[in-house]
């Protein structure tokens, strides 16, 4: 599966070097798995409700380029790896053609008191 | 009363034009405001488990002067109006002696379903 | 004019309250009037290499009802005042048909050494 | 070298998971980074007016434990390699003993239109 998802560059996301600030990449990276959740018809309010969390478990991130203001940007998720309880996904940052960012993400699903569960329904139908 | 609270200005506060992001104050003064009613007593995470949180109203903020990387700016908070549900405050963060952005903040209480309640008895306490 | 500019919240506009973090509505209205001004054929790049930024002067902030994550919202911007130097904006944050955020912000036009200027012939060409 | 830096939690670092978002360790690790620095007698202010920037150029980082509203927590950098032009950070967050987070970073010079140059004097001196 392949996922694109569009960001748009603001100047909330800039810094004074005049490009986007490194650690608002993990934002855009995030909006593009919860716009894939949403898709795979996931509600994350639901989830949380019964106490239930995506969390970032590791994040390997590599910064290729620079994005700056107003650049329209688009984050392409792929699903790396997936077992019962952990998900790797692969995310790129594009502008274009041009690679700015890409990371790999491990992500579980925890209750909100921190205890691992199993990754839902919805997730672990993609291994077939 | 007056109370006093230290910000430093790092890389991730400013923006493209080489100053503090506009809405970045109101991040500065909520630590303020939090550091404030900590020393009050009040525990905001025992009042989020009773299901409380404060609530801002309203804001009224002037953008005087830019703030830059590596400032060492001051909040100071000061009670200005003070009822059994709402208390306004004066927030100025100050470089030196040098007011940079003030703003009148109006503050409630409520349950997280979003019922106004009254203040905690810590801040009624200053009515006296 | 009404200029209209849609948001999607995210988890990084929440907050442990499980409502947007209140200093994010202005981000929100930030990106619509930025979107408004790329609209009206200005380039807020080209005006920063020429040394010129937009400024917030003030912004009257009312907070009605909260956001929360999912939320599909939209930026509505209405011109509320002009002169050549400075203008006053009319923005709400609606879901649906409810307003959750209204503010007044007035921008002016500065140099990046921080020296009043007029406003772009764009924006002063809306005076007519 | 080991450089020790405070952090504490406040509402804008939380998620309506109740913790603390995961892009923002990368601010809380870059703060170290600034004040760590700052320490070695670099001003980032003077850099940049020379036209030069530290670009984080990679991040491995994982998620140990969450962090909390209120929390007190140390970011604690040590410089784990290091050649004329590029250093490698090993930055761990800690809540006393409990490491919540840890990186290893990778952070080069560049000028402002993306040329990689070396270090500053202040960091290759730590080669010694």
């Amino acid at each position: 599966m392949t996922h694109r998802f569009p960001v748009q560059v603001y100047y909330e996301d800039t810094d004074m070097a005049g490009i986007v600030y490194h650690a608002n990449y993990l934002r855009y990276i995030e909006r593009g798995r919860s716009d894939w959740v949403r898709e795979l018809g996931l509600d994350q309010n639901a989830m949380r409700e019964k106490g239930l969390v995506f969390v970032v478990r590791r994040i390997e991130a590599d910064y290729l380029a620079p994005a700056r203001f107003e650049d329209r940007l688009e984050v392409v998720t792929e699903l790396a790896s997936l077992t019962r309880v952990k998900m790797g996904l692969t995310q790129t940052v594009y502008r274009g053609e041009t690679a700015l960012f890409r990371a790999q993400v491990t992500v579980v699903c925890m209750t909100q008191a921190g205890r691992p569960v199993g990754l839902p329904a919805e997730i672990c139908a993609l291994r077939a």
